[in-house]
């Protein structure tokens, strides 16, 4: 641990929901103190040593923040460049910017993965309208539209189902540059949870099988129903991107289980939904596996002892606490003062057995 | 879930130190706030939504602190009376006074304890040398001598091998009302984390194993090495307590295991550090059951999953982090600033296989 910050050192987290309050109760057990870096509300804020709320062009307390921790990290993937080299200038970031600018960008992120001969759906860049025609002639229908940059859980996101949807298509982009992704055929849909540690050491967690509703995260279901030659491949293939972007820290990996193998759909450089699982069947869960690797320290036992099923919480199934409370399960709330639709506010571990 | 306080809530915790600090984690988890009350350093701040710093007969800070929470709980037993009477007349504390007035007091615990037919160790009050003679003459020696207020971790206690050293022991008192106890022949010693909810509901976890180092808890082994109606009646027995003192939160009870069944040896109306194995053993472990009970919540499931050893790190244990880092275990440090001889900094579980 020739590396490793100490008991009693302080990372500071970018991003103040609920990854960014999961990792700030996984660095407390560990005797590490966190400082929460968010412009708005912040759930993480009510767990974490010190939680600072400005803008990310607010450079006095971005400076301020850099210089109050030992590292930084962040749960939120779109902060500015600006902010982030002014950061860099004074404290390591982990993961790597590389790490981050690759996975900020849907087109960047695709040609990393073919160019590291990793399998991804067909794709083009479309920076107009009448590059779109050009990509459908390439790509082919039935197809989506996203915006290349700052997308997540389906918004920035257009279907079309023929050439005949590419004008709305190409409006809902409101002028962002955007990538034409082919549809893929998938059994289903499955995520890998792999950290990699200061010193090379990689460690993943067991596939987990997602099922989205409106495209957002509903279940993630360990074991998922995988041969053991994708959930090796899986696992081979999150190690290989790790390794090719000299990664630190946690990364979710979300793939589509095809006939003709896997298929990665995107990578996430960061703690993920499809990974809260861990938190009850695991030893050490992907939230303190981050903390010890961006810290320096050797990666924990990621092994599973326990079948989970995983259930988001979204919007009105906060009505649900209640029973849930009384079911059994590990139930997990993030502390949002304001429910809304498609917002997830918490999340359910259910045991299903010792580990198949 | 009718007494339930909602998600968002706010729950005050007298004293800052591991115990607060994993509570507060715990009740993180379910989206509740926490607001920390202690005169000194407090570990849990750093988690905490709130600290005050602030000696207990500070009546404002008292009162704002009350008026701040919905709830108030404790993980420090030696609170004062007066502070005591002012929170509570403001909000509830859970558990209740009569709970910790008995167990604050080991003279009135002893006499509960036989009040509601259980076995304890001979014993007889203490409050003059003179009254030592007496005592002796009931409980005969070996026997040990310890005042009846504010001991813990073998402090405040003195042994008499023989009436020759009641001089001795007597001045350890310092003039502090006492009581003296006779050895009890045990093969070993083990606790039951308890719990009750505020519905009366009774939940238990597996009695652990204790090994005691210089009065400190060194080591919990679960299972403990018990016959199967010994572990019942363990448990039986802590769920007896509970009801008879309207209890609501975990209490720990520890037990001594000899020829004769279970004698109780002292309950602690709290979180226990024997319960920390909880935390990698079971699914809910003993400070969120700890945060359900005193929110009003439904108990959790309790059950383990896992054979789990708890192995404290004491002050210069410290430096056996590195490598109990990359041990595999499931390491818990409690970001205290200074290492002292004989001070708990953290503890390590370790799974030892499936539960037996």
């Amino acid at each position: 641990m020739s590396d490793a910050l100490p008991p009693g050192s302080a990372i500071g987290i970018l991003g103040g929901g609920q990854l960014g309050r999961m990792l700030a109760l996984a660095a407390a057990r560990l005797g590490l103190k966190v400082h929460i870096y968010e412009p708005a509300a912040a759930p993480a804020g009510d767990v974490a040593w010190r939680l600072t709320t400005a803008s990310y062009d607010d450079e006095a307390a971005l400076r301020a923040f850099a210089e109050s921790v030992d590292v930084v990290t962040f749960e939120f993937e779109n902060v500015p460049a600006a902010a982030l080299d002014l950061i860099e200038s004074l404290r390591p970031i982990r993961p790597n910017r590389r790490a981050l600018a690759t996975s900020q960008d849907r087109l960047s992120e695709k040609e990393f993965l073919q160019g590291i001969g990793l399998t991804v759906a067909p794709f083009a860049p479309v920076s107009s309208r009448h590059g779109l025609d050009a990509a459908l002639a390439t790509v082919g229908a039935p197809a989506i539209l996203k915006t290349r940059r700052l997308g997540y859980d389906g918004k920035g996101q257009a279907r079309l189902a023929s050439a005949a949807d590419a004008d709305a298509a190409w409006q809902a982009m409101a002028g962002a540059d955007a990538i034409l992704e082919g549809f893929v055929e998938f059994t289903t849909e499955v995520s890998v949870i792999a950290a990699r540690g200061i010193d090379g050491a990689v460690a993943a967690y067991d596939p987990g099988e997602n099922v989205h509703e409106d495209g957002i995260l509903r279940t993630t279901t360990v074991p998922a129903t995988l041969s053991l030659s994708l959930a090796a491949d899986a696992v081979l293939l999150a190690g290989r991107i790790l390794n090719a972007l000299d990664y630190v820290g946690v990364l979710g990996v979300e793939l589509f289980v095809t006939p003709r193998g896997l298929v990665v759909n995107e990578i996430a450089p960061r703690v993920h939904n499809s990974g809260h699982w861990t938190q009850t069947g695991c030893i050490i869960d992907q939230f303190e596996q981050h903390i010890r690797a961006v810290a320096g320290w050797p990666l924990g036992d990621g092994s599973r002892h326990s079948d989970v099923v995983m259930e988001n919480l979204i919007g009105e199934d906060m009505a649900r606490v209640p029973p849930l409370a009384a079911s059994g399960a590990a139930l997990h709330l993030y502390g949002k003062a304001e429910v809304r639709p498609g917002r997830k506010t918490g999340h359910v571990n259910r045991i299903t057995g010792p580990a198949r």
